[in-house]
């Protein structure tokens, strides 16, 4: 090995080193969250985990967790953010469309009209995700959606959409992966919708975003390869889909998750009846003032069966008004 | 951060460091590589990607490398060891299933009869590999080819499969990975039939492996989640589908492609077509003694539109001949 390569890993230890003072020092004391029950379970499970002498132990390859997107580390009211962006794009789109005028649910969408909009159902959002999703190159969807994100407002808050995670959870991402842990998204929402902004948002990178997509196809169009989006369901990550795309695409089972409805329910399962110490995180939405309060009767993030489950198998509920000393960077600190 | 937690980070980064010395000690001759041309231009490759003042730097989070498995990292022949899996499960199951004596494809692989069993064509592969692959758990088949794996053998070097691997691919994952590079497999083979062995093999984790797939469900048996394997193909990976599918693991394109066979020319091609600089490389099987020498024609890992393309798109071929010093470890060195 040469001297300049040398230099180069004594520099690149070096930084790590730094990296890794640094990050524990900002991350440890988990700011935003109040000396709670929640907290100390966690931070306890994390302690268990990385300490060599501990009999729960877990190497660092194995440290896995996974989180759920919407609900979990940002909002998803008024309704899911993607369902917002298309209807976004669908206005944006509208010159190109003039037929959408009289078609449903183009057309309810363009008139505001959310009672028509609703009762077009789970077809109607499908047919409204197909015309904004699909038909253009991956690359062509990736800088929609980025011009997008960086400029669209909440329609409540008026703050950018990536204003509006959760700063909890943006430590805890952090205190995770400062002990070691590798962090993955497992969303209901759409990979693609999600790759282009997470990792600057979460830190995560774009291999460790799972979601539910659309096919593609490869062409060579004048011999360049492209992938073309194509307006036809590829998989559907929600319920039963979370541990089946887990496995598909991590090939291990994570030791902690972190959802907020039912349709974690099965992920939750999944990584907590592995062996040896699990954890199993939910957040529960109980602050109206400060975000929203909703669980058993909602029909966006219902949590019904997954807290009675909560209980039986152990799992944290996090009481977003209890635990957390603010839910939002924006917030003034308390 | 207190002063447990200093101390383990201090460790971890001299830790890290020696690892990074010895690992570039030991890689970066890259010693079964001859002199040749092709090494030459990987290395040069390498040099300008990972050289910040280089106009070809790339940051190493975007240093992805994909290789293709079979007959790019281990042998091919004398057919796809997936399938020699197949027919050594048949044969250890036969005693439960009475009915495949006199059930094609089954009674050819019983009575050896290859010509039957080729006859029986792709119709008659994919029974064979669904009453094999299919029926139980991940966890459950997971076990199954580890044991495989650990103790079949190949049938003309009676050598254990996973010495049938090419120690010059062997040095190279490690001097990518040396120099920050984050190696993946695309294979056309079955993802979980690669996974148990490839860390332990190639260095490679669960997580960066991508492969062929059937679906999986997910059931609570007495509580417990379990993935159960179904008799359903799920994605094959190969040919159009390398890109399609290393989109949707990876999220980004790689900037280094190794394959050799037609079923690589998209991965090449969409690897190689990215901005910057890119490298495509194809292993071509030239070496009748200690390998096996076959291309155009061969009807296992044909090598033809792709050996045409290499030339126009500046992809090297390399010669396993001419530039491997030695193929497998078990060779004696030069």
């Amino acid at each position: 090995m040469g001297f300049t390569t040398a230099t180069a890993a004594l520099r690149l230890s070096v930084g790590m080193l730094l990296f890794l003072v640094l990050a524990a020092a900002r991350a440890e004391s988990l700011p935003s969250w109040n000396d709670s029950e929640s907290r100390h379970q966690i931070v306890s499970f994390v302690a268990a985990v990385t300490d060599p002498g501990s009999p729960d132990f877990v190497p660092a390859d194995a440290r896995i967790a996974v989180f759920d997107n919407d609900g979990t580390l940002w909002s998803e009211r008024p309704a899911y953010f993607q369902l917002l962006f298309a209807i976004d794009r669908v206005k944006t789109l509208a010159s190109e469309h003039p037929e959408w005028r009289q078609r449903q649910p183009f057309q309810a969408v363009l008139e505001a009209d959310l009672r028509t909009l609703a009762e077009s159902g789970e077809k109607g959002l499908l047919e409204l995700v197909m015309a904004t999703h699909a038909g253009m190159t991956t690359e062509e969807f990736s800088t929609i959606v980025e011009d997008w994100i960086g400029t669209a407002r909440h329609p409540t808050s008026n703050r950018l959409y990536t204003e509006m995670v959760y700063q909890p959870m943006l430590e805890l991402l952090e205190y995770l992966r400062a002990h070691g842990f590798k962090t993955y998204i497992v969303s209901g929402g759409g990979i693609e919708f999600m790759r282009p902004w997470v990792e600057r948002v979460y830190g995560i990178p774009p291999e460790q975003v799972i979601g539910s997509s659309i096919k593609t196809r490869f062409e060579l169009r004048d011999g360049e390869p492209v992938l073309v989006r194509l307006p036809e369901i590829n998989f559907i990550d929600d319920k039963e889909g979370k541990p089946v795309a887990i496995h598909q695409h991590i090939g291990r089972r994570p030791i902690a998750a972190f959802g907020n409805s039912d349709g974690d329910l099965q992920m939750l399962q999944w990584a907590t009846a592995g062996e040896g110490r699990r954890l199993g995180v939910i957040i529960r939405h109980t602050d109206a003032d400060r975000e929203w309060a909703y669980d058993r009767e909602s029909l966006i993030g219902r949590l019904d069966k997954a807290l009675d489950e909560a209980a039986e198998r152990g799992w944290i509920v996090v009481d977003m008004k209890e635990d957390w000393g603010r839910v939002f960077a924006f917030e003034s600190p308390e």
